[in-house]
């Protein structure tokens, strides 16, 4: 099985410990986990306008890897998910996004969870997808460590410290059983975090690279009935033009 | 007063359609409105994947607008409001998307509407917007007349008769009192089918245009106090290294 | 165009007050605004007892509008929208009602706000509204400053004071990016708390002008198709009988 | 225990109908039921406008009821529970209205229930009363037998049949439990329809009178701790200037 | 008319405190009360696990009820609900729950609610039981006495002192206007609660007595068509195998 | 990794068959996977009276297993996920329902999904749970096959062919991307299914597999703070006296 990761930001070096983190840790013996970037895009994701280029960069990547073969699963690895459901329509492959990931694992070990996130501006677009996955109702906050998302590898003890402690607010706080980290970038810190909390702590990258697992072990896949059929060929302009008139491997 | 309607596709006719059917009927004395396209997308949009990489057009567009100067507000023209969020952190000036007018609007003539759309898979699009914006419990039934947008331009006739069946059946059938047309490409039919259906029909190019002038002539503008705020210059790569460390002219 | 603001209350100081506000700043060119309020009521509306029977008023001044001809659309100034949907159904003509006309363009603004309105015991009425227009989701919070709707005229200083304080409060403590303000009173303070607040502050009177003003120039009315049409004719006994066998002018 | 129910229209022999109804049937040894309506306001109920005008109606009939003394708590006869929330402000005595009382008990008997009203246009109002009270998900389906409220009076055989013929569609149709019906002068009607439809069939008027029975059994009493507090005393014009200055007696 | 109170957990000196306050000061004249409780499960209630075990004892106390005869109506005595849809399925006579019961009364006599209960732990059955009654809007926060279920038994001083202390800080700072005690142990203190407290307190055994006995007087009963009708018999196995082929007195 | 599947109801065919679907189709190398059953309760579960006294069953087998040792994670395998958070209570272990499963995967494939159950009277234990875990928006339609469970094991042929039927009008007619099989009996037809009706299929069992080894292998546990924290200890009485004074195993 293989599942590639994709960063939907362009900083290799984030892409480079996301692929560590998620290989070295998590992938069940059988599973092979690769990890690619956008050519182009933010070198993160901190924003509506980050989120909307590398939504492009995201599919991009998906396309590549159709036209590569041989890939049975994506992870989208963003905690906003940019250009999940654009990904879902041009593979039949599952594609998972790391925030939907975390929110579904998190409601299974807990009834109630918080989420910790990177900056303040950045809670809207988690609250928007609650919503639109349900479970605006299982999350009892969402906190912000306030701090940039590069800064989780510049500056990596500082911002362990801010993590953790916003977390144990969160534990002591909120009425909840569990917390979801709200960013790519804090993959490898989990169990730290978790040691330090007390509680269970979920990351989006590992547990979506497991969902995407299940799917393909269930020999389930993206339906291509209704919504998320492969979209019509149709021609595209300008820097686009290479997505004109797309030949989906699997679509014949 | 200088409203730019953005049409996120780059299909030129259509946006000049668009463009008339605003000037020409609706803007108000001393409104100036100008209509722009991106330089790079899809022809038309019909899919979780156009939406995505039109929403940087749509973007791009803003940015362009903001350099260029005297722009009051905004229009993006696509039911789906494709990067409505990432356009509004661009600018001050005020962005209104045209599903979201349209169903504004539509909620202050009736106390429930049907939407017709043109492709059934567009429809989720819309049930997104409509949880996202508040208005799920107003909206009875999506329906869909099952024509491609371009054929909106190339069989007028045959778009429109089937555009009217299905307002027909949503008068008929739903228990609504309006009726949102869910493309940018009828606004110019807006009237007729209003005359045929017997029923407020509301088109969302017009109405984010006149929810545009309301909000300059109040002195409203797009917050940047909070998660709207004008996002954190940072490196672009590839394609989109033009995006790079934006200066934006009203930040300072 | 001739827009008819009706000051739900009798205090005909507020309702001069209101028309000079909305007629001399907001107006369009071109628009006629005409302001009246009930011959019968009460003086101030701050609860839901006020409410009720303010809403008789609403609904009569719409008929005698309607009587005497040529008034293109309603608005309700009074923050709980009293009698609004009776209103709708006596014309063809648009009603809009002052808070659903703040909430509308606040969210278009912002992707969440807080209400500052008068007295606690109203934060009711604001909450069945959200719900029952759909933004509940988009009101982080209802604050009061106490201060009772009179107060507005006879301690303007106070009360502008107490009002820019909350609104302080809001901004700081409850992750919005804009404000709106709860009663028809402050419609001549909007922009004086804006500056002092530094966030969009959006206050109905003239908000709901403005949506009027668009409805009528997109040739939009009130559905009269399903349950928004015209009430059946009826007898009305003791003081409301001049209600009976109401013969609407644009019935016919 | 002395039970005041309030036929909010003005026919008086609609009142006598629901008062015997009550009286003989229902009420507990040791109740006393008396029946009122108001002085002015439409013969029957059947728009938000005629709601509106019976809202101040049912105000003034609990004023009444407060200077006679001695009555225990209030039913607000109506199917829209107009003026309801005001008539809990005028008194610490419990105020029910006959919607709510029927979706309450529908709950107690059944996981689903379907609502069989008169006229479809007021269809909208029990939905609102669905949503403000919680009850949305409970109900599957408003429907209408189209005979208008006073035909209930003059055609009663053809009316019933009507009804039955409605509520046995429910049955097999809907997939519930039981049947709510929406309208106060069908209360004579219940039991009939039950056997005729072998379901639980509520109606709202005698729901409601032993809802108020058991809220003064229990020595439950509407609260005068923040919203529904009485209404702060104030001036009030013309046809309603009575209400001016109200001394409610348990105020002090 | 005989209504039985089944107090799901085992201690007798609960059950019968609980029978005193119902059958001393609420019962009408002409109700028989009785109470009863399981054979076997947990001396209290604390926990899902405790819930489950006593969901059974509760729909065996039904049965035993059905085969004694002559019950009209049961009472669940505990604030969790356990085994109310059972119960229901199990006879045609009500089967209502304290829990439901208490919320359905609180909306009656204000429009806001907080519950205060005894262990934080539970809150969440609380809180999934409001969202399947359809009050979750109406309930503004769950607050905990933290004092274990017995202590209302061997410490009721020191509790009773907790409880007062919760309620008045709902009272005090959560915006409502009643309070719904969230145990069946505090049935015997809600008057003097209500009295310290200030605000009408509703407690849920004596609440649900009123109910059943309305929905008797009313000839209301659960129904049997659809979701709730008799289970279709079959065999159970080990402990359980009593319940093999029931046969229900009233199913034929 | 060890993981039992707890059948919660006592045919002992049944669990076979669940068990070998189980381990010789999904179960990961390196995975155990053992079955279980209650020592008592109902042969099948068809109602919420069933699914009551099963809950003791599988809050049993949970505990069988702890005192066992060795056991990584459970299954509850029946679609009502009868006492799935009493399981939780008891272990650190985690423990999966096999309708939330379906729900979650069903949600990362299409996104709108429709349940296709054996017997309509269940539709509601669905209902209520799609509402608890937040997926009602994405369920379109909950349909019955009306077959008796124990037909998946005497009738097979003809419960497949009805099955397959309405699975087929689910795609044909719901707008829908993926179909839920709402009975663990169905675990073996899954892949046959799915190939007539030529959308993704999801069945519980092997969804809850899944998840439960991916929880596993995150180093993922039922959290022990707050509301799923082990239950006190106590006094059970009568036939539950073996629950009394529980030592759990990992409580220390």
């Amino acid at each position: 099985m293989h599942i590639r990761i994709i960063n939907p930001n362009t900083t290799a070096s984030m892409t480079a410990a996301i692929h560590q983190a998620a290989q070295h840790k998590q992938a069940s013996a059988g599973t092979t986990v690769s990890a690619s970037q956008p050519d182009a895009g933010p070198v993160s994701i901190e924003s509506h306008f980050d989120e909307v280029v590398s939504a492009v960069g995201v599919a991009e990547e998906v396309l590549k890897g159709e036209r590569e073969g041989g890939i049975d699963a994506y992870v989208v690895a963003c905690f906003g998910d940019p250009g999940l459901l654009a990904a879902r329509e041009l593979t039949r492959a599952p594609v998972i996004g790391i925030a939907e990931a975390a929110f579904h694992l998190a409601t299974l070990v807990s009834t109630r969870f918080s989420i910790v996130t990177t900056l303040g501006r950045t809670g809207i677009i988690a609250e928007h997808l609650l919503q639109q996955y349900g479970f605006s109702h299982h999350c009892r906050r969402i906190r912000a460590a306030e701090i940039p998302v590069l800064d989780l590898e510049h500056h990596p003890d500082a911002a362990f410290t801010r993590i953790v402690e916003e977390c144990c607010r969160a534990r002591d706080e909120d009425g909840i059983g569990a917390i979801v980290l709200g960013c790519g970038g804090m993959a490898n810190l989990t169990q730290q975090i978790s040691r330090e909390v007390g509680l269970p702590v979920v990351e989006g990258v590992t547990a979506a690279l497991k969902l995407a697992e299940s799917l393909v072990s269930l020999g389930l896949y993206t339906s291509k009935h209704g919504d998320l059929a492969y979209p019509r060929p149709k021609a595209f302009t300008g820097k686009f033009s290479e997505l004109s008139d797309l030949e989906l491997p699997h679509r014949s």
